[in-house]
């Protein structure tokens, strides 16, 4: 079941939180998103081959899929965009990412040119035209992707964040919103950690999303982020956490 | 036409440099390889759905499908991986990859349950046992992937470095060995200053690479470095190239 993030009956934002069940399918567990606006659709980050029909069919009762403009992908992981094959031949929306993985994408497809259905997004981010309202694509690079890209949707005020917020827990932990942010940093830390590159780039996210008016947080794994007072719980434990290149030394790198 | 970097007769490694046509493609120029020991066979980083078929077909000159052992990918890029439901469907082989994104790459398949056949390398790095000899995983994180492994040969002593040396030209290029380093820097240097993460990490690899015999560098993009010169004017230069984050400033992040 999708849950509405928000509706004012023109413009819709819907999460998908149980397509891929993390135990059968041996999978990341991962959330897929659907904005409307005014008739006209975005989806974001639809993710693998096993999450294609359910959300396809899942969509249909807020979109019809004719009317699906385009697919935002952050990056191009396979738990992202992996099912764009099957996408490109089932609707006829354009997809946008970083212009740095443009020319990776046709190794995703098969037996067509696609290639004018994929739109490159410059690095400073761009404003995508959605029904009546504009998305905003902004620079997440690095986190964890080297071109990567958040989706800032002006109307609900929602940041959908990608990997950043990630919280590894399963789907039906994952479909509500976070409430206690202390308890919740065991499952975000050692991802975070990891898969996030510097502190540095960290840093240089939370200025930027501070000077945006952002009342949640969704990111594509795990729970989201509730209300001012939750955004800023997670905006400052995720500034000071040295991640990434900063805990990696020499013993790291050493042939077995 | 496989171009063979190395054939003792029992011991052979192959690389494809013209599968995947990246002008009618409007795809990365991407290499395969195959290392061939006493009659078992891996597949490095054999790419995305637009090359299974070549490369299934083309290497059976050499081996026989069914003595595919592995397929040893860097990281998860559709690339690298992309067509990794084909090769699951026509062969028996496991697929090796870092542990960070072995949940990730169900994401690629669909219709069956693969995960007893992907097996994750852990951060250390591991040795491959292929026919008679062993294939070591060496550690290359953040380069570009997070979770990112290279292929040490030690019969050939060639390095399957992955995204590292990565050049941008046409196949007919790439099939060739570098002659001017100098020269061939320009081809190089945009997407090492963009997709390498950190200098910092760099060299922690060149101090690595330094300490094992290695004849030949060869990359997944583009040409490779023969002979112990023209490998160390390759270490001499990354080892001193800013790159990545080193070059982001809080200009790179701001909402459009």
């Amino acid at each position: 079941m999708a849950v509405e993030l928000y509706n004012d009956g023109n413009h819709i934002c819907l999460a998908f939180y149980d397509l891929v069940d993390e135990l059968s399918d041996h999978a990341v567990q991962s959330n897929q998103f659907l904005i409307v606006d005014a008739g006209h659709g975005a989806l974001i980050d639809p993710g693998g081959n096993m999450t294609h029909n359910g959300l396809l069919m899942g969509m249909q009762r807020w979109l019809n899929s004719r009317n699906l403009d385009y697919i935002l992908a952050s990056h191009a992981d396979p738990d992202i965009i992996g099912s764009l094959n099957k996408w490109m031949v089932t609707t006829h929306c354009q997809v946008l990412i970083s212009r740095l993985w443009t020319r990776f994408l046709p190794h995703f497809t098969s037996g067509r040119d696609y290639s004018e259905r994929i739109v490159g997004i410059p690095d400073q981010g761009m404003l995508v035209p959605l029904g009546e309202c504009k998305i905003k694509a902004v620079p997440a690079h690095f986190m964890h992707s080297e071109g990567n890209f958040q989706f800032y949707d002006p109307v609900s005020k929602i940041l959908f964040s990608g990997d950043m917020g990630t919280s590894l827990i399963d789907h039906a932990q994952a479909a509500q919103p976070v409430t206690d942010f202390d308890a919740h940093v065991d499952f975000m830390a050692p991802f975070h950690k990891r898969y996030m590159v510097a502190n540095k780039i960290c840093r240089f996210w939370v200025r930027m999303v501070r000077e945006l008016d952002v009342e949640m947080i969704v990111p594509q794994h795990g729970a989201r982020f509730e209300g001012k007072a939750m955004v800023n719980r997670f905006l400052d434990w995720i500034e000071n956490l040295p991640c990434g290149i900063d805990l990696m030394v020499q013993d790291n790198y050493r042939a077995p």
